[in-house]
């Protein structure tokens, strides 16, 4: 189906609507769009206005830049949170993984990208410049960066160390190993052999 | 993400909807949903309106049921194309595929599915008897059945076979065998075996 005549405009426009999304192209978009063509007219209007919604209604938080129905997240409004502790990630996503874990009881800095120069991702693009004047206010004890362990991810590790080590506080980063449940010899020689470099005490 | 907290209401219904959609998990949806939320509003706006207004406004052809934007599809309207010869197919996608090979220049018929006792589509669920009907009106000389080559497929043939054989048409079907640019060993043993069985004379 190279040159495609569709049988209607208003099916042709809907399929290249859904073809402008990532990963989705113009076969998967005509099955997406045949199936919303089978659903009842109440439901294909709730999924429509769900989009306009986001899109109009949607808030970034003006502490961690998160996203948000309010001014303040969620998590940042949470006074039951560590303020002294910040995780630094690349976006929302990451978030929600963090606290899907229910690991971690601080608060969030989402630096909405990575360093890239290849992608023309520079420091500036980013909210490193919020995430300085947050430690400069002076609460923060600890700063965990939880970037992708990636070439990227450590390029924006190292910018962000050094513009952050001359506040007195702690930085972290995510351990990295074995994941849990491997078995070693399917692990990747370069985790395996950074776990030993930073192999831990164990306790019985 | 098993348990997932979405930081935002609108998110989640945003990626509720997406992931109704056949083939796009809750993953996916968030992938597309965060997607969008970076995109223009009137962008926005143009995707969601294509929906609403594909759903409210589309129609179906009211001879051959492939949908239209208008009562009769453009092909009907054709009066180029040959009245007399009558393409089968199960849903509006085939007729799509066999327009863009560009070797049929006569008119179709839409079934709106195949028959399927497992999925519990019988005969009446189908568009056989408007079929019949464009048959029992008199222009028609030749109906072909390009349904799938599957079981269900051969169940369809089949009843609309008997159902038909009463009218003085000619009835056909697509030609199976090895596809164009196949090697042989390639070719499953079902296909090669039929293609040798239905050999057609070699012109030079």
């Amino acid at each position: 189906m190279s040159t495609v005549n569709y049988p209607s405009r208003l099916l042709e426009d809907a399929v290249n609507e859904f073809a402008k999304l990532p990963g989705i192209g113009r076969k998967t978009a005509l099955r997406l769009v045949l199936h919303i063509l089978r659903q009842p007219a109440d439901q294909v209007e709730h999924f429509s206005s769900s989009l306009v919604k986001l899109r109009s209604e949607i808030k970034m938080c003006k502490s961690c830049y998160n996203i948000s129905d309010t001014e303040t997240c969620p998590i940042c409004s949470d006074n039951k949170r560590d303020t002294s502790l910040i995780c630094v990630v690349e976006n929302i996503r990451d978030v929600m993984s963090i606290e899907s874990t229910g690991q971690f009881r601080g608060k969030y800095h989402v630096l909405g990208g990575i360093i890239s120069p290849m992608d023309g991702i520079s420091p500036s693009d980013l909210t490193i410049e919020q995430l300085e004047a947050r430690i400069a206010a002076g609460s923060v004890s600890e700063v965990i960066f939880a970037l992708s362990a990636t070439a990227e991810g450590d390029t924006t590790n190292f910018y962000l160390y050094k513009r952050l080590s001359r506040y007195s506080i702690t930085i972290s980063t995510l351990a990295r190993g074995v994941a849990i449940g491997d078995e070693l010899e399917y692990a990747d020689s370069l985790t395996l052999g950074r776990s030993i470099i930073n192999r831990i005490p164990f306790n019985g």
